[in-house]
């Protein structure tokens, strides 16, 4: 039996865009075992009612715990938005953390004029987790939220140094830096997992005075912390090992998945299996 | 009780993507009426099992008989690769009519060298579906398939007309432009339901000397000549109506699928639905 220190962290996306997340654990957290976990199968969550985010969630989260857990990331900006007071009630003690709250805490404490930019899928930026989640830490924060659902496709295509992505970044974002500077926002929050992928076309975009906030480095840092408040950091002279498990398509999870990650892997990397507590993925077996 | 040609023709899609289908019948055949359900509650198809996508094509076409529908077309490229053979078998004596075939019959009548490009979605020309209807018309001819996955958020962003639309297909196109004529391939056929939308963009890259075939408005003529053979053309001074179905998400159906459509429609435009027969998408319930 493992002491909590020398359990893994459990890391759960929609897909491969949390894999930024894990690559961020990896750099700041090097000794830690990681376990994670894309739900390939029923990518994506945006577009999903929050009832079945939350059973798909709770699933992923029972399959995490099973295999032995210190934390729990949710990797994933729809599940942080919709589940995570769930995952945090049901599975108490165990700490959970979420994308959201340390991203938009970063850029509280980061920003001097408080006029922040959410960049996000169309379905995280209607649903406004994250103006609710700067509001409650400073009521007189301006918010603004932008759907920028092609930089998806472009961080999945593998085109984030690609003109390509300095085109799509001026043409969503051009309009900010033009403003009046009492009107620009001072920090862009990277609210989609996917977006660290294509930061360097989106910073250029913004210009210089604007301060991005990647909700990746920041949710590692909140993991670290936690760990730390918690005494359950890894210790020693050691190395983490890292697993990753899909729901469906391990070749493509691969694929994509080594630019997200910033580290080949191969299909034989990735573990295939099914989270469905009955025995079989819902949009599987229907009924 | 209507008689067969006075039936509307039913159209099915896993998304909006099939609404070039619908507009491109909707100018060939302007007297027909029309019922629209895109099963946006499951989309996408392409990353689904067959076994899912076969249950959801069934579930969808249940919906549009019970309705009374003299055709049906299945305007999806995934369910006609995976699903259609079972649909024809399930549904007749009914007509039904899938979007790969026609494109194959054109490609195929279409093209001196028979040598075809096959432009797709990466599950679409990962399965290789188009290769097998064209040889099954030609047995020599060469076919290569490439999945250009950006161009379906593209054709969703509506920047088909953008200069982003031209870059991106400059890069995924350029080398087959500047191959020596013996090897370039003579035809493209646009094999997903959201190329019309970005067609200019490609045919701009692939240069002058290839033949774009529209699988929208091929499958259009497709289902003009069946109807034509089986004498179920509606007749007589009338304008055909359109009845918009979905099955989640009735505003973005709307502001996306304007583009695709090619007309406005707005929120209440769309009818919500639930096509799953136990009452309850699989997705959405679980278990």
């Amino acid at each position: 039996m493992s002491s909590g220190a020398d359990m893994p962290i459990g890391i759960f996306d929609s897909g491969v865009g949390g894999l930024t997340v894990l690559h961020a654990l990896r750099e700041q957290l090097p000794k830690e075992d990681l376990i994670y976990l894309g739900d390939t199968a029923r990518v994506p969550y945006g577009t999903k009612s929050p009832e079945s985010v939350q059973r798909y969630a709770a699933h992923a989260a029972v399959w995490l715990t099973e295999r032995g857990i210190k934390l729990l990331v949710v990797a994933c900006n729809t599940a942080s938005a919709v589940a995570l007071d769930v995952l945090r009630r049901d599975l108490a003690p165990l700490p959970v953390i979420g994308v959201i709250e340390p991203g938009a805490a970063a850029a509280v404490a980061h920003s001097a004029a408080q006029r922040h930019l959410v960049l996000a899928t169309e379905g995280t930026a209607a649903r406004g987790a994250y103006t609710e989640a700067i509001r409650s830490l400073n009521k007189s924060a301006t918010v603004e939220e932008l759907g920028c659902s092609m930089f998806v496709a472009v961080a999945e295509e593998g085109w984030g140094g690609d003109p390509i992505a300095t085109a799509v970044a001026e043409k969503y974002l051009a309009s900010y830096r033009s403003r009046p500077a009492s009107e620009r926002p001072d920090t862009a929050i990277l609210g989609c997992t996917h977006f660290p992928l294509v930061s360097d076309a989106i910073a250029t975009a913004l210009g210089p005075d604007i301060t991005i906030v990647d909700s990746a480095s920041t949710t590692a840092k909140a993991v670290a912390a936690e760990l730390d408040a918690r005494n359950l950091a890894a210790s020693g002279d050691r190395t983490g090992s890292v697993r990753l498990v899909a729901t469906d398509s391990a070749a493509r999870f691969a694929r994509v998945g080594s630019a997200f990650l910033g580290e080949p892997c191969t299909e034989s990397d990735i573990e295939l299996t099914d989270i469905h507590p009955l025995g079989g993925a819902a949009d599987r077996t229907g009924a």
